[in-house]
């Protein structure tokens, strides 16, 4: 058996301004690297062969020159682009794992990692793949997205029977599944996204009672009133501005907004953020704007997984993926993603080895 | 003893753009009125002799012509503004008031009102009057502004002892009791108003920990820094605009907003409204914005009132009012809130009898 291999890893040219291109990322080779531990690796880290990763908007701000203190810290420019994904454990000081577990977490773009501490924190064993159950669901539905979508809607959003909901970049990672959770929840929900396709997935595949392209609405505040004659209940808020606008204004007297994510100004400069001009109406319907990340709500996830895992199986809820195939093609997966390219989940297949 | 009185009444004359001027009122004569219901008012009505108005910024949005929605209908052009009061019962057919009781609530902006159901309901008997409490203060501290400060901050903002909170307008009507409330739960309270005059007052008089006059600060995201440099876990919302996204990058984790009031926007039109952009900070920081009116929680006014009266007579609470004299001085005291002139609760005396 061999005891080495060679490695690749996509790194961060340099800091992004304005839209990520492929440009701004490069693949290099990594050298050679160990297949067990050497012992030089700090205690508790974790050697893996990276299997699925997972393209995230999160990423694109921690492409951006660091200029104040978020919860994501910049990647670091010539290093490994670091994200989610699905691994193979080659050796393991963390007692948790062990050679040949799978798990899900943060790792790196590369073909083998060393993953240390403090981020095998976000390590997770897998014990539910097959059995009916793609590995790569755990870079979406049974990872970080699911949660998200979960907590988002059934946590921040306190949806009740037959209350309505809107939910935009409604076809994502994120968002079909929101839809998917609503109409079990005995929501009415609608979807925007942004091409016909798209829309057409949504009421069909997803169950979405209605959904429109809003790149073909030229008022999106009139197309909100079109499918929401007596206005929006729960808002799972994903893209911002414009779309934000509009919805503030077709709010429900005690509606919630799930603010999950803001992916229509994660490429605009700071000053340059589009305008939100009717907060007027969180006063006058009493609304309630939550922002939420996932990591602070890790601690549910046996509830969520033990809750969607049957759903899964018996096909009551589905998953659409968008699966670029090799390294290579990771930074143009995670760049379409702020173009709308991807048609649900996108992730990319290092191996399946 | 007369049985009829001459009238006196302030009208809206035209619907409002931009800021209120005097000339948008106009008082008139209101003709006789009768000192006791004539029977020909529907059944449940109060006719009261009005002895003090409350002038409140939520009035400017009735001044405008009606759009959409609201949840305050707009004023009607040639009738009495409507508005908060104190008065005597002069005769009732309801059975919760009898002639000389004191009253708040919504009334006339007139000498003489009769306050037909369903504003009625709005309508409460005083029984705190004299024993070191003004009448007046049911404009104010005992009365709607009272009510909004306190479900504001101990209903909406869930302050902890040690938290630092932010209030805007902070020596007004509401800001100078969410600084007091704020200081008496163990908070660490810091207040911005637009005079060196109410800057002083803020410190002096309502104990706050720290002031500034936002109208000399070339950079309200600085002056924020410098005043909160561990960021700000509340804000008391009363203002809006630059304000708003000068807090949002100055707020801490797990920060709540409550969004009171946006007064700094009360005079724009409807696409001039100020440009929020900083939302993004509600994800990073997990922020909760809810917004709040007053009249759904009018269920904890006999809580409030028991809780506030004991401070108001041994004096740990103080509440300062700025007195216009009649009726005429009305409409020059109400447009006087846009423009700042107003330090402390702003009311007129129309008489004491
Ligand atoms: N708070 C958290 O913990 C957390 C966790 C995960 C994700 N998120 C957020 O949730 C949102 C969805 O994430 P996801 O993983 O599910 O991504 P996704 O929806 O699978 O992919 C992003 C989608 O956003 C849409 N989009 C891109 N640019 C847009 C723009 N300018 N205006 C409107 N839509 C645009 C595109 O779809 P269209 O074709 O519809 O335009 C694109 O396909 C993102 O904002 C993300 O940051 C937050
Ligand atoms: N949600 C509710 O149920 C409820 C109930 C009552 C009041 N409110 C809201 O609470 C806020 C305060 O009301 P209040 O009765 O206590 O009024 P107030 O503070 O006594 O009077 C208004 C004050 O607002 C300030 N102001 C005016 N224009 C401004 C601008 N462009 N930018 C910044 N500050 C400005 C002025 O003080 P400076 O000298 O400091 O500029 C003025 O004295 C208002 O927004 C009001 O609508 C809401």
């Amino acid at each position: 058996m061999a005891t080495a291999a060679a490695n690749r890893r996509v790194v961060l040219k340099e800091y992004v301004e304005g839209y990520p291109r492929e440009e701004h990322m490069e693949l290099l080779p990594g050298g050679e690297v160990s297949l067990r531990l050497t012992g030089e690796e700090p205690a508790g880290s974790v050697l893996v062969r990276n299997l699925y990763l997972s393209c995230d908007p999160y990423m694109r701000p921690k492409m951006s020159r660091p200029l104040r203190e978020s919860y994501t810290a910049a990647f670091v420019p010539g290093a490994a682009i670091t994200g989610y994904g699905v691994a193979r454990v080659l050796d393991s000081s963390d007692p948790r794992f062990s050679p040949g577990d799978l798990v899900w977490g943060i790792t790196g773009w590369e073909d083998y990692s060393v993953v240390k501490p403090p981020a095998t924190a976000f390590l997770a064993k897998i014990s539910h793949a097959g059995e009916g159950v793609p590995l790569s669901y755990y870079t979406g539905i049974l990872g970080m997205p699911g949660l998200t979508a979960y907590v988002g809607f059934h946590e921040i959003c306190s949806p009740k029977k037959g209350e309505t909901v809107f939910v935009s970049a409604a076809s994502g990672a994120v968002g079909q599944l929101v839809g998917q959770f609503a109409r079990l929840a005995g929501c009415y929900v609608v979807g925007s996204a942004g091409s016909a396709e798209k829309v057409e997935l949504l009421k069909s595949k997803f169950g979405f009672h209605d959904a429109f392209n809003y790149k073909e609405e030229p008022d999106l505040c009139a197309a909100l009133r079109r499918c929401f004659p007596e206005g929006i209940d729960i808002y799972f808020e994903n893209v911002g501005g414009a779309m934000l606008d509009a919805v503030l204004l077709n709010m429900r007297v005690h509606g919630r907004i799930a603010v999950c994510g803001l992916i229509s100004q994660y490429n605009l400069a700071e000053g340059e953020k589009d305008a939100v001009r009717n907060l007027a109406a969180v006063i006058a319907k009493r609304l309630r704007l939550q922002g939420f990340i996932e990591p602070d709500h890790k601690h549910l996830y046996p509830k969520y997984e033990e809750w969607v895992l049957p759903y899964i199986r018996d096909g009551t809820i589905t998953y659409v993926e968008d699966v670029a195939e090799g390294l290579e093609s990771a930074p143009k997966a995670l760049i379409g993603l702020f173009h709308g390219r991807n048609v649900g989940k996108q992730l990319v297949r290092i191996t399946d080895e």
